[in-house]
């Protein structure tokens, strides 16, 4: 079978008497009398380089080793130093673990089972896995390894296929055929009798996965689709080295200490509810303390010194609001729709809003502007739903709903750049006081050239506002990368970007460019000569969706946040029931200088309130005796130093007070160093 | 046809032979030996009465004057000083008007014509009505009235009914009665051949109505519902004397003034807007800045001297939640469902929520808790949603979605007084520093024992927990009605009422006791033995809804706030260009200081400027010139006094700063008084 292997331009049936010119990705070329795969030419370079190999990238595309060449082309030969690399090791040892499960399963149906970011995972209708399950999967996969299994590619005519699948009684993979086009040709691998549907690439043998780990079961919805099957998932991952294995699953050890979704419930910052569902997080006392602190701080900063007014607007409206916008056309599946869409037009039909801009525009167009009143630059502290699919929700940074310090500019088209660079530079200044300037990247987010249906506008509009944009990255002198696709549909994005724990990256900020929208919500001002003028729009976040951004903080600071942002700051620890009199006057001193303090009553030792302290990660303990009382004095314990001696009250709430008022990060010091 | 009327046990065919007694309000009694009208028993009491009157009270049920009594019962002449007599005054009116529509405007089809507080009014399916057309219908009724139609009630089968109905070519009419049980006798009013389907009570003659006034005309739709007929409303108000009328437009006149749906708008606190829909306000930057002033007052007062945590909990969930509530089976309709109810259960239905008190009970629940936590206070800024009929919509008062100081504290039982005392305290003390603690009256609301399945919980429970909530407003020594019907379905309610600028009530601040929801959701503490214990829960709010408060403070104080709710506090008036470095250096102080403030940099006359400021009510002008600049300072005129004369900008910032701090009310001394 593995002779009928063939795919588009790269496969001949018949090696046949020819010439091809194959250019290197140094520039360098071969040249080759007859048809070659891509291992042969590889081998033809070097034996390290062939044993290194595990895809080729032929004119742009990611192929089989085995994939033959018979005409000029350029070629790349990936090895697992590339990212493709091993993304096709990851992809393989899925297969190699769905063959273990049906190994050790019989029963199991298989699904789907890709490679993503630092590993793969492969859904099975099946029993739950137990860890016990997964150390036999790992030795069974080691077997199938040792096995060294050719994998070959074969395809089928889509008729073929289907009637293959149902003889294997894998119904998943029938309805995935189902859905391809007729007449469509449907390729998949063998390995040593296990035959999977797959459109590849993959290594050339079991042999080739040297490295691997099943990492974690989990529950999973065919299609990520609550309303369909319930499937089982095996997490793993792969690398081409022991030792590059050993270093991800060191690094995913100390990720999981920081991770927000497990972290963040710990300190009862947050926490979910079955009943209420899927990516709608409560925030519990302390997580909703950080984010008030977050929320006030940047409408302060907004209002006081960045010249907004604030708006606070309907979280939902008539569908002929969303037909101005665009959003029923070109966002409705993201938007939780009231009433029957289908009855729009008869009956009232309401939707949730995933933007605030529709309705921040009526606030503008509530009153007349002249050139002389803008930028009219509008905050608000506003909640958005997005109806995510329920398999992409995740802790507070995939959610249904969210808060976000969103804001719409309006600007004469002259202000553009000025404005678009000051809406830069708060973002800079937030991200530098929260301590987190140096976790992003900078992306400017494009549309989609080859997809232009999905946007609003024509080629030129897009090309000059990305070239705005474009401008302002270069020359507020950071480094960015363009992405296609990435825009919104009324306008390109700078969009900061930054990863979690994991290495999975997320959009945290966005200031976005429009200047097709005035025209639908007849958005005008009055210039100097009276006449009605378009304004631009930038939309933009000071911070972003404040979930997302306390998971970011949880995560850099494993939890220990800075002083201002901690929603416990101080803890009194009076040495015993004495000294409750003499706490209280001092929880009542700092609370009257708005510090967030408790006191510990318990009738518990001292050293087991300290260490219960440390383990909350408090910044400040103030131990209370009869010393203290006798002096006025409170004794110091920070998580930055240790002890911090003795002080009298009235310096440390001069000390907490400054540290608050700035903001300041303290930096705390090594265990060893910190003073006992 | 006047004299086939007949109702109940009122009416007799044929006057006999027989002895009656009937009680009078004051106790007295009369015996006849004949059936007698009601009127005739208020002419035999006195002229002057039977003059007077407007209805009779015939055992507790309202009547015509022309219902005929034929046994013992209980009589109470209805007049036009009783609440009861205006009413049937003004229902007459309205079918005059109705009258008068056919006259003038014969297509014109009649639906609907109610009295209400303070008027009446009438829908007609027709073209709109200009205020020519109001001013030609006054004159039209006053004809009507003049010739004195006697008005008399006859009833006819439902068939017949219906057939009336249509011949007089009235499909309103006809299809009020479709919907009557078969078999029904249907009473209809007839008043000099202008015949309608009415209930009644009406006065005996078209005369009777002495003083009235058509005051609006506005759109509206059949049945309340924007997807049935759009018709026309005439409102119109009638009294006994011409006096009481002339009372009642003046104060309506002055009403307006301060109505929030006119003022707040012309003030820029808020809009609304077609395409977003009715009951959804946008709050402009002015009220949205008074909201949040409100906000952090109230979130500050409860963290820091009220003892509560701050919970962030989703405003949606699934259907799951509501059912454990009973939210899904007592409050269905009142909700926004995102999805099909009917298909709950094949599918994921979720729904906005109508209160926060499920998802703080979740908040409450991710934590184990002792007595010695208890009362747990949870208090969230909560925005929640309800499924209004758009008739009912108005302004800030009456919308689809709003924001409440929401909250809810699990208490021990036997905390239960003490903790509804300092909620009270809590609600009074608020309501002192609004300066509104004069405009509000006193609610106990109770289950209705005449329709208890609509409730959680039996007898024993309504009479235990309504006894404990009447005891608190006892022993805090408030007057207080009583009112059944008007609990929450779980539990009694103490409300606080206060009136808008029309006299309609409203509730604006409440707390509720719950003892039977701790079961439903399997809630408890930890008892000193160990044991698992079910708490109480109180259900209260600290100010109530801030859209609502936002309106109730505008028409107290008719826009002119106490400083530290307003907006915009200070305004900077340089009396030229010269003077605006100057201006922005007070500005820029003011602010540090955290007052709001802006600067009158156009370039008009000071005098323009200053009659600006004040038709925008605000507290403080600081008008700044060559003096003011060499000498720092600046000259100081208030909405309170007039010229309070020139101040060292620091004293005048001192002064500011502790009047907001401490929520000062100012009094304004009379025009007058006022210092020039």
């Amino acid at each position: 079978m593995s002779q009928q292997c063939g795919v588009g331009d790269f496969y001949i049936k018949n090696k046949g008497e020819i010439t091809m010119k194959i250019t290197l990705k140094d520039g360098s070329s071969k040249e080759y009398s007859e048809a070659k795969s891509v291992y042969e030419i590889a081998k033809d370079i070097s034996e390290g380089l062939a044993r290194a190999a595990c895809a080729g990238e032929v004119d742009g595309e990611i192929v089989d080793l085995r994939t033959v060449l018979d005409k000029d082309c350029t070629l790349n030969i990936i090895t697992a130093s590339d990212e493709e690399g091993l993304r096709v090791i990851r992809h393989t040892a899925s297969h190699v673990l769905a063959q273990a499960v049906k190994n050790l399963f019989p029963d199991a149906k298989i699904t789907i089972g890709p490679a993503i970011d630092d590993g793969f995972y492969y859904d099975f209708d099946s029993q739950p896995f137990s860890r016990e399950d997964l150390d036999a999967l790992e030795a069974e996969m080691k077997k199938i390894i040792k096995q060294g299994h050719e994998i070959t590619r074969f395809t089928l005519p889509r008729e073929e296929a289907i009637k293959f699948m149902k003889e294997k009684d894998e119904p998943y993979k029938v309805e995935l055929i189902e859905e391809l086009p007729e007449g469509e040709e449907i390729s998949f691998y063998d390995q040593g009798g296990f035959v999977d549907l797959c459109a590849g690439p993959h290594l050339m043998s079991t042999k080739g996965v040297k490295a691997f780990k099943l990492t974690a079961s989990s529950m999973a919805y065919w299609r990520g689709d609550s309303n369909k099957a319930r499937l089982h998932r095996i997490y793993g991952t792969a690398y081409n080295k022991k030792e590059d294995l050993k270093a991800h699953l060191e690094r995913m050890e100390e990720a999981k200490k920081r991770d927000h979704n497990k972290l963040g419930r710990e300190m009862e910052l947050f926490t979910t509810v079955d009943v209420i569902g899927q990516g709608l997080p409560l925030m519990m006392p302390k997580g909703t303390k950080m984010i008030m602190k977050l929320q006030r701080w940047i409408e302060d900063l907004e209002d006081k010194e960045w010249g907004y007014v604030r708006t606070k607007t309907p979280l939902m409206a008539k569908s002929d609001l969303y037909k101005i916008s665009g959003h029923w056309d070109h966002y409705l599946d993201g938007m939780f729709v009231l009433g029957d869409p289908e009855k729009d037009g008869e009956e009232e039909v309401m939707a949730l809003r995933p933007m605030t801009c529709p309705f921040q525009y009526y606030v503008y167009k509530a009153k007349q502007h002249s050139y002389r009143d803008l930028p009219y630059r509008m905050g608000e502290t506003s909640t958005l739903f997005r109806n995510e699919d329920s398999g992409e929700m995740h802790g507070l940074t995939r959610v249904r709903q969210f808060t976000i310090s969103e804001g719409h500019n309006v600007i004469r088209p002259d202000q553009c750049e000025e404005e678009l660079k000051a809406c830069f530079n708060l973002n800079r200044y937030v991200l530098k006081v929260l301590g987190l300037e140096n976790d992003v990247t900078y992306r400017l987010s494009k549309w989609d050239p080859k997809n232009t249906e999905k946007y609003l506008g024509d080629d030129e509009y897009w090309n000059s506002t990305q070239e705005v944009l474009r401008n302002i990255l270069i020359e507020e002198n950071v480094p960015f990368v363009e992405a296609d696709g990435e825009a919104a549909f009324y306008g390109p994005k700078i969009d900061i970007q930054a990863k979690n724990v994991y290495g999975k990256e997320d959009t945290m900020v966005t200031i976005q460019l429009d200047c097709a929208i005035a025209e639908n919500f007849d958005l005008y001002y009055i210039d100097q000569n009276g006449d009605k003028i378009r304004p631009y729009i930038i939309h933009r976040t000071s911070l972003g969706c404040y979930e997302r951004t306390l998971a970011w903080l949880i995560e850099h600071y494993a939890g220990k946040f800075p002083t201002w942002l901690c929603p416990e700051q101080v803890r009194v620890l009076p040495i015993s029931e004495k000294y409750a009199d003499y706490a209280k006057k001092v929880a009542d001193e700092l609370k009257r200088n708005d510090v967030d303090v408790t006191v510990d009553n318990r009738a518990e030792k001292i050293g087991y309130k300290i260490r219960e302290a440390r383990m909350d990660k408090l910044p400040y303990m103030l131990v209370v005796g009869a010393d203290e009382e006798a002096d006025g004095t409170v004794s110091v314990r920070s998580r930055f130093e240790g002890n911090e001696g003795v002080k009298p009250l009235s310096d440390f709430i001069d000390q907490i007070c400054k540290e608050i008022r700035t903001k300041e990060i303290r930096v705390e010091l090594p265990e060893e160093e910190k003073h006992r």
